[in-house]
This record gives C-alpha cells, sequence and structure tokens, in this order.
C-alpha cells in the first residue's frame, strides 16, 4: 500500500526533502517483483562503443531476437548489426512501430520471427527502441513457448526513467488504448543515457515530464535539481549533463523503481503514486489524438492537480508557483484547448473505474509531498472550474 | 524438483503403493503457484441443475463472458441461456474450436466480445468446454486489461483430470503446436462429472490414458481401481461410478494437482512425472495429424516407455504385462503405424531441445514408481528397436 508521503523534517516546512537512500545514486538496482522474480536496472555508458562487451556479454551463448526500430537502426545499426555479425545465434529484426500501429500483428511479427530464428525457451528477445518497441517486444516475449527472457535497451528519455524500466507490455486493441497487455518482468534493463543525445527536443521534454512527476510527488531534491539543470540538460539533449544531471537520471531511476516495487503486478493497491499526472492525460490524449505526446499531457495533468490542491487550500501559492514554473522552463504545456470541465468529470469517472470505484486523484502538498483525494467529493466541480481558470489566466498572461 | 518416486513398502515389491494422502479422497483441492496466487479445484456434482447455484454464486456480481463451445450449448446450452437471463451482467459466447482453430485469432474473438461486454480489470471469463475451449479463455484471459481472473469448468474427461486443472494456455501459431501461451492461473476449477455422461467414448478413453499414466507413475491403489473398476466406468459414461469410481476421479485429480504444484511455472525443473507418455507421443500426433486423439498418443507412449523399460531390465515381465493389459482393457492402443526407430530418435531429440538439454525420458519401475532415463545414451537404439518388435508382436497376437 502506498501512503500520502510526508517526510517532512521540523522547520523546513516549504521544501521538504523526500527519502534520500543511497539507491538514489547508485548505478544498479534491483527490482524484486515476487518470491520468484528479481530483475536488474543498470546504468551503461558507452553500451554501443565497439569496445564495450555488456550486451554480448549478457547474450552470452542464447538464441537471440534483437528487435529495434528504423530510427534506431538509421542512428546505432552498426553496432547492432556488428553483433549478428560476430554472433551467428542472434539475429535483428528492424520493425516500423509507431503508437498507432501498436497492434496484436506487430506482436505476431516478432513472435513469427523469433520461431524462424529457432528461439527455444533458453531463447532470448532484445528491444532497443522506444516506449512502443517495448511494449510489443514485452508481450511477444510473455507469449513465446509461455514466456522467455528479454532485455530492454531502452533509447528514449521516458523508456529509461519510466515505462521503459518497468515489467508491463502492451497493446492497443479494437480502438482501445492498451487493451491486450501482459506483466512480464525483463531480465535485465540496460540503460545507456548516450541514447539521448539523438533524441528530437519534444521527445526529451516530454520525457522529463515524468522526472517532474517524482520530483513533485516524493523527491524534492530532484526537484532543486530540475530547477537549476533541467533546462541545461534538455538544451545539451544530456550531452553536458555532469554530476547534478547524472543524479537526476539516477533519483529518476530510483524513486520510480521503488515506487513500482511497492506494486509491481499493480494488484495490492489503486493508490499508487505513479499515478500522480495520469489521471486527466488519458482523456487529453483521447481527446486530441497523436497531436500531444504522452509527457506533455502528464505535464497537464500535473499543472491542473497541483492547482486544483491550490485552490483546494492543500498546497502553498508558492509550491504552486514552483511547480508551474518548472513545468514551463522545461518547455511544457500547462493547458490545452479541450481541457474544461466536462473533459475533468469524465477523466475521473474512467479513473474511478480503473481503481476499484475510487477516484484516488494524486495532488501535491508541498514539493515532494502527495495526497489522494480517494472521492470524487473531494474534488468539487467548483474547485475544478477555479483551478481551470488560475490556469488559463496563467497561459494568457503568458502570451 | 521432482525426483523418481520409490515409496515401496517392504515386503510388496511388486505392487509398490503410491502416497494415500488424505487429500487424494477429498471434493476439494488448493493448488498454490506462489506467495501470491492458490486456487481451488472443487468437485461440484449437478453444476448445471436448475437449483444449483455455485456457479451464479461464483460469479456474484461481476460482469462476466461465458466462453463455450457449440457442442456444450447443444447439451448443456439452457443452464447457461438461464444464467444470463437471470443476469444482466452475464454473457454467453458460443466458439467454434477445434485444435486446428486453436489460434489467436480465436484468443482476439474472445477479447473483442470481453471488450464489448464492458468487461474492467474486476470482470470474469469462465470456459465451459473441453481442452481447446480452456486454452483459448486462459490465453484471452492473460491478455485482457495484463489479466483478468476466469473460472474453469472443463466438460472432457481430460479436462477434469489433465490439462483442464491446470494454469497453462495456449494457442497454435504458424504451424507451430502451442507456440504462443501463457501460465495463467484460474481463480477456480470446478469440476462437474455429470458432463461426462455425454462423452462420446473415444474420449472417454482417451481421458483415461492420463488417469492410467498418473495410476503407472505414482498411484498403485488407483492402477488397482482402473484394472477393476476403469472399462465399467468407460462403459457407463461415469454414470455408475460408486466409490470406486468418485475415488478414481479423486486420486486423478489430486495426483495431478500434487504434480503440478511442485512445478506450477515449470521453472523449478526439467524432470516432470508429468512427462511420463509425453515424450513420443507428440511425434505420433505429429505424424497422424488430427487422426489420432492426444489420450491415444500417450497411451502409446506409456506402452513403448513401458515396454523398453522391461528391455531394459528396469521393469518386471509381470508389471509390463498387467500395464499393456490396463491400456488395452480401456481400449487404447499400444502402437501406431508410423512409430519406428526413426521418429523415435526425432522425439526424444526435440524432448531434450524442451528440457533443458537432457532427454529426461520418464520409465517405469513398477506399478506406482518410475525412473528418469536423462540422457540419450540411457535410451540405447537396439533397446528402443526390441520395444518397438516387442510391440509389434502384442499387436499382431491380438488381431
Amino acid at each position: 500500500m502506498l501512503s500520502p508521503r510526508s517526510e517532512q523534517p521540523a522547520g523546513r516546512p516549504e521544501i521538504p526533502r523526500g527519502p534520500d537512500r543511497n539507491h538514489a545514486l547508485a548505478s544498479r538496482w534491483e527490482l524484486r517483483c515476487d518470491s520468484r522474480v528479481t530483475y536488474q536496472v543498470r546504468l551503461c555508458d558507452g553500451l554501443l562503443d565497439p569496445a564495450n562487451t555488456v550486451l554480448a556479454d549478457t547474450i552470452a551463448d542464447r538464441r537471440t531476437l534483437v528487435v529495434t526500430t528504423p530510427t534506431v537502426a538509421r542512428l546505432h545499426g552498426e553496432p547492432l548489426r556488428r553483433l549478428v555479425r560476430q554472433n551467428d545465434a542472434v539475429s535483428l529484426l528492424v520493425l516500423e512501430v509507431t503508437e498507432a500501429s501498436k497492434t496484436l500483428a506487430q506482436v505476431e511479427t516478432v513472435c513469427r520471427q523469433a520461431l524462424a530464428h529457432g528461439l527455444t525457451r533458453r531463447g532470448l528477445l532484445v528491444s532497443v527502441g522506444g516506449g512502443v518497441c517495448s511494449d510489443v517486444v514485452t508481450l511477444a516475449a510473455s507469449l513465446v513457448r509461455r514466456g522467455i527472457g528479454y532485455i530492454r535497451v531502452p533509447t528514449t528519455l521516458t523508456g529509461q526513467i519510466d515505462a521503459g524500466i518497468g515489467l508491463k507490455g502492451g497493446v492497443n486493441f479494437a480502438g482501445k488504448k492498451s487493451f491486450l497487455g501482459c506483466f512480464h518482468p525483463p531480465e535485465q534493463v540496460l540503460i545507456d543515457p548516450a541514447f539521448l543525445a539523438s533524441l528530437p527536443r519534444r521527445f526529451l521534454v516530454s520525457g522529463m515530464a515524468e522526472s517532474i512527476k517524482l520530483a513533485v510527488g516524493r523527491d524534492a531534491r530532484l526537484f532543486e535539481l530540475l530547477e537549476s539543470h533541467g533546462p541545461e540538460l534538455v538544451e545539451s539533449a544530456f550531452t553536458r549533463r555532469g554530476p547534478e544531471g547524472r543524479e537526476i537520471l539516477q533519483r529518476s531511476i530510483g524513486s520510480m523503481l521503488e515506487e513500482l516495487g511497492q506494486n509491481p503486478y499493480e494488484d495490492r493497491s489503486y493508490e499508487r503514486l505513479v499515478d500522480f499526472g495520469h489521471t486527466f492525460s488519458p482523456a487529453i490524449e483521447s481527446a486530441l489524438g497523436f497531436e500531444i505526446h504522452h509527457g506533455e499531457a502528464v505535464a497537464i495533468d500535473l499543472a491542473l492537480s497541483a492547482t486544483l490542491s491550490e485552490a483546494l487550500g492543500h498546497l502553498s501559492t508558492d509550491a504552486h508557483r514552483r511547480i508551474i514554473a518548472l513545468l514551463r522552463c522545461m518547455g511544457l504545456p500547462i493547458t490545452a484547448k479541450p481541457l474544461g470541465l466536462e473533459l475533468c468529470s469524465l477523466a475521473l469517472a474512467e479513473a474511478a473505474r480503473h481503481r476499484g470505484g475510487s477516484v484516488n486523484l494524486v495532488v501535491p502538498t508541498g514539493i515532494g509531498r502527495t495526497l489522494f483525494l480517494r472521492r470524487r467529493a473531494a474534488v468539487p466541480d467548483a474547485a475544478l472550474q477555479q483551478a481551470l481558470d488560475h490556469l488559463a489566466r496563467l497561459e494568457e498572461e503568458a502570451a
């Protein structure tokens, strides 16, 4: 069970610090899924360098199918093809993946290739790509011979600090987002920040929303680091990251894994801190189709949740100001056209449907602290409207 | 880890008794899959009687999709339709399933219906049918919203004492049998022997092969019961079953669950007693296509394994005679046309590919005892040929 965070040292009411555990500065984490399964997440610099053997050593002598995307193949194809040249047991599949084509048909393509390449129960899949690639490969790995091992090499910021280090896979089905899927823990997640250097700016900015979510939700030190170094990190695409940039990655990964580890199969509780920023955002994404990035919708949700919290008196004006300022200086939006009372109401009803009947809206009560608004009655329409108006005013002032 | 059975009380060398635990005579068993998941298997007489509320109580207020086959719908459709009439939250899908159509497309049909019927994460699937129906529903349940609950109501003998009480689902893919699948424990398995009354004789006989497998493999008392009451049970389609008929079901179910419970996800050991009769049989099934029933192929495998064991000096002539006699008096075959040295060699190679490199052929060393022949060298071609010749002679004598 998650409970509202309130690690608030006496005398520092405004910037309470989140837990500063050792693992936050680690380069290797372990996520214990259950009594049978644990997997490692590792920060590996230079994973695709010619002299680097981490990936080859991880594959070892197992029959392996590496799945990647056309973009990654174009930017980093040579090291992957070298892997295939050096080892007959390794094969490469370049899969055209987009959110719109994230379907069972894609999963079948991977499974067919796995069969053709002769993967046994000891076989291995490797996903080198973003969220869609990882989703498809995860589901394929869970199905082939009733579940084989796989490795995740996330190449986007969202992949490296959020969905890509988890254990879920899923595809869209009959018009319903992620209706089919699985929980299938990877054997390992290998994270090389060098992939971020070639990421378009908008993808980097989107990824930052998930880091901000964790910072506001549970780690005030991460929030400060993002305030002081976030924009430069995005500007340099993580190439000039220094110790603070690395700490931002480490804290984001460590925090995410700690949250995941409390409820890896999402069956222990409907109160999940990682749902922060993920209550209104699905409706925003639905309304705007693929025009908006997931992280942008999350940022708008974070802004609305913070503004609502302030309207309800749960969040100080100063903390609210800092949250909005951080989102903006990172280049993230704080509102969108379709966002109105009606959309918010629909989103809350949908959330309740998926959270065992409770709304469980996560709102910040400070930097690094949150509160679950469990019932719809705790989110009055009047306060929602007030928050929406406040956001519209802020947007107008900035224009 | 499973180890060869040798519960052999002193002074009874030829008919050592298997473990006679209380659960063998139970009407309710529990299979503990891991620290998170346990499920119940229950013998429920009269499940579809108008006054019986077990199924309705199990479904309770959850949105539920019941999946069944045309045959079951024809024979037992009224009680299922009554369930739908009495509860708006329940819907019925009749799915045309055959081994040849056991594909992802069938799984998608179930998933599409689950979406249309509005199943949330609390939703429920119910499979009322044989092995193919159960396979398809299990896989659908594992995929919908990353895994929802489901109930198994097996209607065939094989379903009630073998595959149907387990946690595996699977479909054929790109010509490969059960290439895609999952381990997804049901919430409950409800077993009503009344379904067997309408089962064609050949299906009953086939199911008996799995009971004989467990009897020879670990339960001498079950073997004796099958010798004395098996043929009559088949003759009466389990309608005249008396206490011995019930004990045969109970011992078969209890034994199977005990074996499953030692290695529910098949990741602890490649030495599984339930693989007894399942080393040569896949090759026989492949060679004969859908002309042969699974249980018939298993019977041939049991006969060959026993005859090989006798040829190698691991099994007494008398025990061998009893095993062959039991298979025959039940109406099961002991050999088939395509069965020759070549097919056996291929089957052993394929088995080793799926059992971590070891052949792990299970052969009986008495009634209720077995031995694992781990290496190919322990199964010399000469002994295999001798066993094949012996079986051919027995077949000729009987003709």
